[in-house]
Order: structure tokens, then sequence, then C-alpha cells
């Protein structure tokens, strides 16, 4: 007798809240899958950020010198206020080579365990020094980095203050360590999905949690979790089918050039779902510039599922939840050139 | 009886200010024949400026999409927070394609009365669409960047925004009306040298002052005056001896393409010297590094004169208190495209 009054209760409020109960039930299931943003930028280990540290990451960041032809930075490729990319197939470089892969977004790139698509870097750190020194990005050498900022007389306070601690701060490996410390502050903490993650069920609307829904119970999951949704470990694409080869060229077989294991062929870094609204074209390979055939692929070559136009459409509703707020990032005065300093080789 | 005392009161008033009454001279000679820039944007005529209008301009200046190639937007060659250049010889444009001449700056470029540097564009909103559709620089068409921003959904909204009271606000005219009112947003009052034709006396030292002094006595002012210290009239370059081929390149006829006139041949609007410390490499042919040589050369080709290193130096010292402190542009969040807007074609 004290029993049935209850469950009519808890029935009552299910019926008032609109089926509140599983809404709860997807929300802790998508908040032991998936993890917020956080609001601040994390600590990169062994690498302690401070003001002068970020500015001069971001000086540097912004900085075309640094390349061979001064014409291109680290800004040209991961373009802050553009998705943290360049929205090209392959990126355009020194003399307008095209490079290998597509570019990943430099927004939550602290997040990933692994940069570059093959993961050979293990940090923004180590990644940092990647292109600089890449033939088909801004192919210059270590030593005529710091030779050329040593020709531009600014950059040396900016280098004392941001190693106060060092007798001879200007080097390279503190010139990735800077970068990799401003590029820290790029994240996009707030997205609707972080809102969601954070207890806001009204953070998605129906549609959304249908598509978080089927990304869950399809197995997008399986590799696509974290704060990033991925960046996290490796997968072969075409797990199950191998798309075409446009899509998935033969001579470009990943993260095999780094392990030399045959296991590795066509291995790819799972790449992270942040904000990939904003960064068409996609895969590695940057051949695809529409995200619902990219999430058809996904189904068909990873999960062996032909996915309905109305499933892709809600799996690409819910990711339109993962789009944050970029940040507002006022662009750095950089020191300038003298007569002495080392000229541009266009 | 009475006037004794009163000279030796002011002889006595001038040994205590160290000479202030020479210094007045100067400064009085230098007031009017120079003007400090404004502390706010000048109104653009028949384009007059709105928060929303100076935004839309913001987006389009930093949108490399305007660009064939996605790839180069205005800020380019017009870097902000790189002195409005891009630091080259001759920039860098479609496919690695130099432009014919160095890219002046965008600082304080509104008050110049032409653009170019053989002024074929009246004003900034002239200019604008310019390097749009130059096929070594962005190489697109009219047409194409309509097409290219309808393609982009934000920019819808921006426009409407910008032109309130256009029924189709999202046309070439005001793609380079809403550039242009952004541009005039990029000025650099507060100058030590724009403080001293305030009244600052104490804002150039003393070797500034003779600079400034030799500047006025050369006769550099009969071609360098006003607010921009140039970029209001045309000169020929050579105008008592030629320089050498490298600098004056001979296929080059600066005004004569535009006007076709015998006696605009090697004609060049007069560059304007605001913040020319930061702007290097000089002249339209971009081949000279060193302030002091563009000096030094100025001197022997424009007014027959062999400057001593003394000199050049003096003049070098003064030129750099036209060196005001650049505007914090926080860069643009742009409109993301989608799966249906027009794709590069690097």
């Amino acid at each position: 007798m004290r029993i049935l009054p209850t469950v009519s209760l808890v029935v009552l409020g299910l019926l008032l809240t609109g089926g509140a109960w599983s809404q709860t039930t997807l929300q802790k299931q998508a908040q032991g899958l998936f993890k917020p943003i956080p609001a601040t930028p994390p600590a990169l280990p062994g690498n302690p950020a401070s003001p002068a540290k970020v500015a001069l990451g971001k000086a540097l960041y912004f900085d075309p010198r640094l390349s061979e032809s001064h014409a291109i930075s680290c800004n040209s490729c991961h373009m802050v206020g553009m998705g943290g990319v360049d929205l090209q197939e392959t990126s355009l470089g020194h003399r307008w080579q095209h490079g290998g892969r597509n570019a990943p977004t430099v927004y939550n790139a602290v997040f990933d365990t692994a940069q570059f698509w093959d993961g050979r870097a293990k940090d923004l750190e180590q990644q940092a020094g990647g292109p600089l020194v890449n033939p088909v990005e801004m192919d210059t050498t270590e030593g005529h980095v710091i030779e050329q900022l040593k020709g531009i007389p600014g950059y040396q306070t900016l280098f004392a203050q941001a190693f106060p601690t060092e007798k001879e701060p200007m080097t390279f490996d503190n010139v990735r360590r800077a970068i990799a410390v401003f590029e820290a502050t790029l994240i996009t903490p707030g997205a609707p999905f972080d809102h969601y993650l954070q207890g806001n069920d009204k953070a998605l609307d129906a549609a959304q949690k249908e598509g978080l829904s089927l990304f869950i119970t399809k197995g997008c999951v399986g590799c696509h979790s974290g704060i990033n949704m991925g960046g996290d470990r490796y997968a072969p694409f075409g797990v199950v089918e191998k798309p075409g080869s446009q899509i998935l060229p033969p001579n470009d077989k990943g993260r095999f050039a780094v392990t030399k294991t045959v296991s590795d062929e066509y291995v790819f870094r799972v790449p992270p779902l942040r904000n990939i609204a904003l960064t068409a074209p996609y895969f590695h390979s940057g051949k695809v510039w529409d995200l619902r055939q990219a999430i058809a692929i996904m189904g068909s070559s990873q999960l062996g599922q032909t996915l309905t136009d109305d499933e892709v459409g809600k799996i690409e509703a819910f990711l339109g939840t993962l789009t944050g707020p970029q940040p507002a990032v006022t662009l750095p005065i950089l020191p300038p050139s003298v007569a002495t300093t080392p000229q541009p080789k266009p």
C-alpha cells in the first residue's frame, strides 16, 4: 500500500518533464565517455607558462620571418579565427608546394596525446619544430631560426623575459617551448556539448541528442571519446572497408612511416572532433568537403554500417554542438627588423 | 633704461632653458610643415563608418577566402602588427608570383591622397579592389568574390548589419567600402614627432632635432610634408640624378603607365614616411634594406647632395620619431565555410 503511490509519483514526474529520466541516462552515459573542455589552459609538463612566455610564443606563432621566405607563419596554416585551420585540402607551403596531409586544427590540440596525423610528435612542444624545418612548409633550419631571431633586436628582450633564469635563452628548444605554451591557450571551452556534459540537459536539442545517442550506439565513440573526442589513439583508416584511393591514397601509409611496423600501414591518429564543423575538408587527405559525407564514410569504412540520411543528419547535428566559442586573440606587435636582420629567401 | 633689463631677462631665460628660443623656432617651423596624426580615424567621404561596417571590413581584410587560392588575404601583404607591410622586396602572391612593386604600409594610408606607387587609385575604397583581381596577387574576379561571400552564410548577416538600408548589400562596391572603413582605423597617432608637433619640445632629443632641421634645410620637406610626410603628390625618382638600374628598373616607368604622359616617366607617388623605420625594404623596387642607404640615395638622386654619414645618421634618428604605437587589433572570428561554399583553387 505504500509502494504504489510512490511509483505513480515517479511516473507522473516523468510525464511532466517530457521523458527526463531517459535524457538523464543519456547524459550520464555521455559524462562517462566524454569530458568537457576545461575553462583554463592545462599546464604543460616541464614547461610552465608565464605571461611573458605566452607573449613570446604568440609573437613567434604569428611571425612569418621564422620561415625561409618570410611569408609563412604558424598562423598561415593554423589560422586563429578560422577554426585553427586553413580550409585547404593540404596546406600551401614554401614556393607554393602542397603539404602531404590536411592541416589539423590548433584549437584544443593541447588535449591530444600525440600530434600530426601519424602521431610522430608526442606533444605541442615537439610538434612546433616540425613545420619550421619541413622543406614543403616553412623550409628553414634550426640554426637559421636562431640566426634570424638574433637578427631582430626586440626578440632578445622577449626571450630574456620568457626564460628569466637562462643565460642563453635564445635556443630552438625555447622557440618550441614558447610556441607550445601559446598554443595551449587556444582552447574552446563552452560549446553546447560542454554545457550538456556539465549538467545542462537543455544545451542540446532533440535531434542533437538523438545524434549523440547514435554516435554512442553505432560505435563512433569506440575511437572518438575523451575531451577531444579523438586525438588520443590510433586506428586503421578502413577497419572494415577501405575507402576509395582518392580518399585514402595508397602512397601515404600513415603511421607505418613512423614505426615501420606492417600492422601500422594506413593507421592514423584518430582525429579529434572538437569544432569539426569549422575544419573542412576532412581526413588526412583533405578530400571530403562535406561533413555529412565524412560521417557516412566513417560509418562504412570503420563500422561496416550504411548510415541512413536521417542518421547522418542527426550525427551531424550532434557534431555541431562541439563547436565552442573561438578565443579572441589580439595580434602581437612583432619586434621590428633592422638593417642587419637576415633577409627573406623567397 | 627700461629696455636693457628686459633684453637681459630674455637672454637669461634662454640661457636657463638651454636655447629654448631656437628650439621653439624649429618647432614652429615644423608645425607649419607637418601635422600630427589625429587621435581618431577620419571620416571617409560618402562612406560613413559604423561599428558593423568596421567589423565587416575587418573580417574581409583577414579572410583568405577572398583570394582564388584561399591562401592570401589583404593582411598577407599588409600585415597588422608588422608595420602594415610584409617586409618583402615585392610581395608573394598567387602561385608564389612576385608583385611588381614593394607593398606600401596600410597604416595611415587613409591620409594619403592617392594609393599605389603610381597613384592609380584615388582612395582606399578604390584601392581595396585592386589586389583582389590582380592575377599576381589574389587572382580572383569581382564576380567570384561575391559568389564566394554568398557561399559563406555568416556574411549575409555581416553585410546586412553593415549596410542596413540596402536590399542587396552584398556587392563588390560594398566589399571595397567596408575594407576601406576598417583600414581607416589603422592609424598610429602618438609617435614622438606627433607629441613634438603638439607642443612637447622634449619629445625629440638633440640628435633627432638636428635631423629634423636637416630634413627641412636639405630640402626633403619639399616632397615629404603634411600628416603622412608624403603620399599626397608625385615626383620623378631621380630629379637630379637617376639611381642605378637595380634600384630604378628601366621597365617600370611608374605613373606613365597611368597617364601615358611622357613627363610622367619614372614618376611615382612620394612615399609617406610615417613608421618608415618599420617598413623596409625601401622604394617601389624594394631593393634597399637599409634606411641609411635610402636616405643617402634620396640625397643624391632627389636633392643632388652627398649627405655625410653624420647627416644621414641624424636624419635617420629623426625618421625614427615617426614610429607610432601600432594599433592593437583583435583577430576577427571569420564566418565558417559550409559544404556548399566554393572551394579554393590553389
